[in-house]
């Protein structure tokens, strides 16, 4: 499947087969296409906690409106990243860097997220939907189907997955087998309200 | 080129062909594509300013630590988001859903973001980042190179992009035909560190 066919082929789907079993090979391969999504000096801040406990999924759709894809799809995945990330021994995301680009990496990382929360959380956000666009897009040529959901109390998820004050709880992503066609697509704004030329 | 290809192939490259002038069916198909990822309530929120003008363009890079990508690539697009898109009109979001759909939806969407400033800019930056990331492998696969970047000063670029209150300014997105081969990739992270089992 080409780029384009996955990207007009994805859809928010709500239904899903909850006979189906994922293999973990499929989900270890999106974990790590997932990996190669970019990041803020390559930070890599994003995580992804794979929810298979039947009962945390119980628990976490009680949280999520009842909606029937937290439990039946095959993969529940919480997408989160590390607000502390720029500054957990950030030398190793430049490793493979010459030692001049390694210690300007390194000077430059800690000063530019530190004391800005907004600009940490902001960075959290935007890495992991990257991380979790890849996986959607990754999924479907894999012949799965996916769902972002923000559709949930964000308090009581944090709780039920034990997140430390350090991860930003991002978004669900579920992926699976649908049981049912999405709805057709609706139309698209039209093209003159979301491209802007040149300034506002 | 299929999607995993697209995903290993995409880099955030640096280097780009100043003389390299993007055909503008292209630039118009990435939007056409961006306009299929997902968002929050089909919201939309999403807002792409393509900053063509080489006035605006010189003085953003001024504001980016002088980044020569920012002048160069072929396209400069500042990836924004509207922050009231879910109060303006949101009948029209569901127009092709039932009518008992859509007034469910219209009556959700407000009481879900309204007063709510964090949930607000969080779906901002978070569905901005699904767009830009598809935008980023389709990229990939019509032969151009992409970059991510928010390593600049967001008051100045908002001021020079006469951003208003209502728009947040996310990241900017280079695109064009490079000159040089990207850095090797650096080793990601172990999957240990961000693949957690259920629970942290």
């Amino acid at each position: 499947m080409n780029v384009s066919q996955a990207i007009e082929h994805r859809r928010s789907v709500k239904h899903y087969d909850p006979t189906h079993n994922m293999p973990d090979a499929d989900l270890a391969r999106l974990i790590e296409l997932a990996q190669l999504a970019p990041s803020s000096f390559n930070i890599q801040n994003y995580r992804f906690v794979n929810v298979k406990d039947k009962e945390l999924r119980k628990q976490i759709r009680a949280a999520a409106w009842d909606q029937a894809q937290v439990t039946d799809a095959s993969v529940l995945l919480a997408v989160c990243a590390d607000i502390n990330a720029h500054k957990d021994n950030p030398a190793r995301y430049w490793q493979h860097a010459p030692k001049e680009v390694q210690d300007f990496m390194v000077s430059s990382v800690t000063p530019f997220y530190e004391g800005k929360p907004q600009l940490t959380r902001d960075e959290a956000i935007r890495s992991s939907a990257f991380a979790g666009m890849t996986i959607m897009l990754a999924a479907a040529e894999m012949g799965y189907e996916t769902g972002a959901m923000i559709g949930f109390d964000p308090v009581a998820v944090t709780k039920i997955l034990q997140i430390p004050d350090h991860i930003v709880l991002s978004y669900l992503l579920v992926i699976g087998k649908s049981t049912k066609v999405a709805w057709p697509r609706g139309e698209r704004l039209p093209r003159s309200e979301v491209l802007i030329q040149d300034h506002f």
